[in-house]
């Protein structure tokens, strides 16, 4: 068998030598050979020095032209290792979790550069979001198969990242045919559109701080903005909330919210409020004893990075005078190009426009069904604040 | 009642009026009168502009001349303000934690500058830090004893911070004499030595550190190293770990932690080491599922920053040598003078240096009974990184 070999071009292996698990496009030779390679062809990487830096996927129509797979450079890539790298990380999270509710794969950060997978019970939804990945989808189902037994397979290929590797975005049904799942949280369930739900349909990446927010519930009223389906606001009605305001632009997203609030025994107590929370806020009367805000990513862009920042600042600002006396507003981001020191300094600025004073009670990222790869720090997307104003 | 007035040199308000809790000794008028001001004086703060920055404690002979206690320039400090600011600190906690363990007071973040408290159930270990708080402890203890009712109150006022302050170094009996306290966390039960233990006796700001390593630690063979009263090791035990190590170099916290051990039915699989870390963990043999390091502050100045973070880097490379396939490394810095970022990237520099792939499952800080004010970033002390090696 044997695998295609590129080669980086002179000086431009430091990186790969030091671990890092990526290779722009002007690091390759670019051979006519190179570069008539299909895009997620299988090679193996070598450095113009002859070091052998093993097997990577490539494409090289990407701008990450080269994603490691495996250091081993006599590595087969093929049904066997993915299960085994799927098999590693089922592992982590089985240890880590009591219930099949997580993120099973995460990228870079599992050995699988790439593709994501969520797991909800018997439903996995996969993003391939390379042409490598698109091309092993094959083994990764089979992998599925023999590890997970799930009666429902998704690909949620409607990533934007997809058409940096000119791939289409598109949502196929890879096994079983049901377009409904539930996600279980904190003791409640939530539904999920397989179809039209946000990204994989559940964002388990807040689990921690979901859990935080509840413990902090009793007896509180409770405004969460940007609730998409309610994962934090339903937990906090659960969790004994006096009453709960759930407020976002999507009806169809409020529509699953209180079929969840149904579904949990606490519709009685909770509120959906149709509207954009960035206009609206201002305009909500009264005080609440939490605030919760979880907007989609302002920062698109790296170029989007200052009108991001002053974004985060305002809505830290119109969040924090609706904090009761007492009272805490929890407020993140999950924009990749936001550093977490830029996007805590744009909440505090914001918060204390508001002249009360104020404690960090809590910052953080992401669980750890979201690992991060050592040479990625800025894959650290999501971030969080936790504040308590006296 | 009259309150002495102190006045800040022109140009030198800037951070008073951005609401930053400290005036430095170089921007304050220093009058005569100001110079003889006792220190722990309580005094009003104005601008050279006439601006009333509201009541602070103030010592001549310190760096940090004044501390804020109320921007309200006519409040009145007296055991009525201190009852309502520990009321307030005390509201919170009760709110987090369903039993009476944590840090009740954390200083400039709790609106009490300079003046830390622990509680252990009945037992209340607090720490003056400042004058203005060494003044102030008889209402403290006053506020200590209606709020809280506790039998016993140490001041352990035995850390350097005061020798800053012009403060003896000296361990004080308020109330009560039991000379042994128990904390309880994760349903074990670890005796404090409220005389000699190290800091107040126990270090509640790991607590959730130690659950999350407890989580993990079904089955798995653990080692501790500076494990003091044996807080993560022995949580790992109660939770399954099939065997722990407890090292440190204190044949006292040893002991304690044997104590605890026995207390919580787990000894038979706890061995201590009593050895210097830092020597012992090359030399120990064979690998562990969880190995964790939580040493003392390596950095006690910014002065010793290289070389605290050459020497974190070291530790998490012999640690994590140490560490068994699919196993966990956490590994904490209490260095204030060290920032997350940068000992983040020494313990990943360390720990990559033994060439195995890794991933990055979370990072963190104090619990939340231990709030940042927000103009004090850099109190964050604690720092820590849980990594796992596939």
């Amino acid at each position: 068998m044997s695998i295609p070999l590129i080669r980086l071009m002179p000086g431009r292996d430091k990186r790969a030598k030091a671990g890092h698990p990526w290779v722009f496009s002007n690091e390759v030779a670019m051979t006519p050979e190179t570069k008539a390679l299909p895009p997620g062809a299988v090679v193996r990487l070598e450095g113009d020095d002859g070091v052998k830096h093993g097997v990577w996927h490539f494409n090289p129509h990407s701008l990450i032209a080269a994603r490691v797979l495996d250091r081993d450079p006599g590595m087969v890539v093929g049904e066997g290792w993915f299960r085994a790298r799927i098999a590693a990380a089922l592992a982590l999270r089985q240890r880590m979790f009591a219930a099949p509710f997580y993120r099973l794969v995460h990228a870079e950060a599992d050995g699988l550069p790439g593709l994501v997978i969520d797991r909800y019970g018997d439903t996995v939804v996969l993003q391939a979001n390379t042409a490598g990945m698109e091309a092993a989808t094959p083994w990764i189902v089979a992998a599925l198969h023999e590890l997970v037994r799930p009666e429902t397979i998704v690909a949620r290929n409607d990533s934007g990242v997809r058409a940096l590797e000119m791939l289409p975005l598109e949502t196929v049904r890879l096994h079983g045919d049901a377009s409904r799942a539930w996600a279980e949280e904190g003791g409640l369930r939530f539904p999920i559109d397989l179809d039209a739900g946000q990204k994989t349909g559940w964002f388990h990446d807040q689990r921690e701080h979901r859990a935080r927010i509840a413990s902090l519930a009793q007896g509180a009223t409770v405004l969460d903005a940007f609730c998409h389906t309610g994962g934090f606001g339903l937990q906090a009605a659960a969790r004994g909330a006096a009453s709960v305001t759930l407020l976002d632009a999507s009806q169809h997203a409020l529509d699953l919210a209180m079929e969840a609030a149904a579904d949990a025994g606490v519709a009685e107590r909770v509120t959906p409020r149709r509207a954009d929370a960035m206009e609206d806020l201002p305009r909500i009367e009264g005080h609440f004893d939490i605030v919760i805000v979880d907007p989609p990513a302002f920062a698109k862009a790296r170029k989007d990075n200052p009108a991001a920042l002053r974004a985060y600042g305002k809505l830290a600002r119109i969040a924090a005078e609706r904090v009761a006396k007492g009272g805490f507003l929890f407020i993140a981001s999950c924009s990749h190009h936001v550093a977490p020191g830029e996007f805590a300094d744009a909440v505090l600025w914001g918060a204390l426009r508001v002249k009360r004073d104020a404690r960090i009670l809590h910052q953080g990222g992401a669980g750890p069904d979201h690992p991060l790869h050592p040479a990625l720090p800025e894959s650290a997307y999501l971030k969080a604040v936790l504040l308590q104003f006296p």
